[in-house]
């Protein structure tokens, strides 16, 4: 399965969002990072203007969002509920950070199961009856002296980590550009050598662990092709300008 | 070092924003992640109301942000300059994912050195001038189809990202050799400069990317401060030959 199959099992449901613009602020979110299904339940102003202009062409993922008038409705065939807090709860689920629970996510929606995300309101987060529906509660470690994430600012957090989890180990990037060959390298170092020795940077009697150090710098860079190009062509013009007579 | 300490090693920097209520959101973002320092480079509009009203009471960040008339001036003292961008550059800096970036500068504040992290603008994001600024480049793995993340948004990922990096449980090892200063670097390249239009490789009114280039090498390589020296001893000595009469 690959990672946008793996993340269409996972939906988003925002439960009595306040304001219309987070509303469509989360479906930007979302849609940023390859989540498509946002579930409205019992919005206190929603369709709105201000959803629309704060969703910013995330057209996709709010012309498809479904609103509903009950949490168990919008909750249906899910086999994984999480909720989103913002602080420890007194009768406590487990608790883990939304790095954690968006692995547990990701391997859910692997098995070809269907998930659920759930934030609370604005100003209260979960009431008592939303965590009972939840077998599982998210919290994004914050500042302790302030803790106030805009709501969909958390749902962007837990986007991008539901992503991270679903496209897996990352990948370094394939060099741009090809590497030079260690024969190129070592060239490059001969030349180099050379050079300091006729402007009198270097003293073959006193070498003093000049040439391991630049080599240590230039490995770090891992030296492309056309860059040892570039380097030879400004040594030769400095032996020019020793050789001068 | 406790974890406050390492991230307020750690700027954001924001470049020519247009909408100050970007820089509310995102000063609240840095808030709820523990991050302090928000400077802002020829920001379009601002102070303004919508700044302070986005900003929800994370005055902290937003009460202490500096206003900076050049990038040089807001980069001053740094040892390292993130990047962010959503796309893929033409002569690419090395890309990493956020996560990567975030372990990287973690790193090198752990190392008791400064570390910027540079926005740039809501609708292009970095210049070419601002890039050259850069050490790194880091990206936001978004879905290819929509990648647009807004800029508070993204603010709100990387901090996270910084956060996560700086309480982990598996902490970076801090480097080895003191990393050369922004200014120290920046010095090396103007004395680099130089020396390559007196050795007539590099003509000022041709500059065919050379200097572009050249950066990037070094910045890959990541020069310490003795590294610094030792080529700067370098350039002098070239200088001196062709100088001579």
């Amino acid at each position: 399965m690959n990672s946008s199959e793996t993340l269409g099992r996972i939906r988003i449901v925002l439960s009595r969002t306040s304001h219309p613009g987070n509303i469509g602020a989360a479906a930007r979110a979302m849609q940023t990072m390859g989540l498509r299904r946002l579930c409205l339940v019992s919005p206190q102003r929603y369709p709105h203007q201000d959803a629309i202009s704060m969703a910013a062409g995330a057209t996709d993922v709010l012309d498809h969002a479904t609103i509903h008038d009950s949490l168990p409705q919008a909750l249906a065939g899910t086999a994984l509920v999480i909720g989103l807090t913002a602080r420890p709860r007194q009768l406590s689920h487990a608790l883990v950070p939304v790095r954690v629970a968006a692995a547990q996510a990701v391997e859910v929606a692997l098995a070809q199961q269907e998930v659920a995300l759930l934030f609370g309101t604005e100003m209260c987060g979960l009431s008592n009856e939303e965590l009972d529906q939840c077998q599982l509660l998210a919290a994004i470690p914050t500042d302790e002296a302030y803790s106030s994430l805009n709501l969909a600012a958390a749902v962007q957090v837990l986007t991008y980590e539901l992503r991270m989890a679903a496209i897996g180990d990352i990948k370094p990037e394939a060099a741009a550009f090809p590497l030079a060959s260690h024969d190129e390298v070592e060239g490059f170092y001969g030349h180099l050598e050379q050079t300091l020795v006729e402007i009198d940077y270097l003293d073959p009697a006193v070498p003093r662990r000049l040439m391991q150090r630049l080599r240590r710098l230039f490995s770090r860079a891992r030296l492309e092709k056309e860059e040892i190009n570039v380097l030879r062509g400004i040594l030769k013009m400095v032996l020019r300008q020793v050789r001068r007579p």
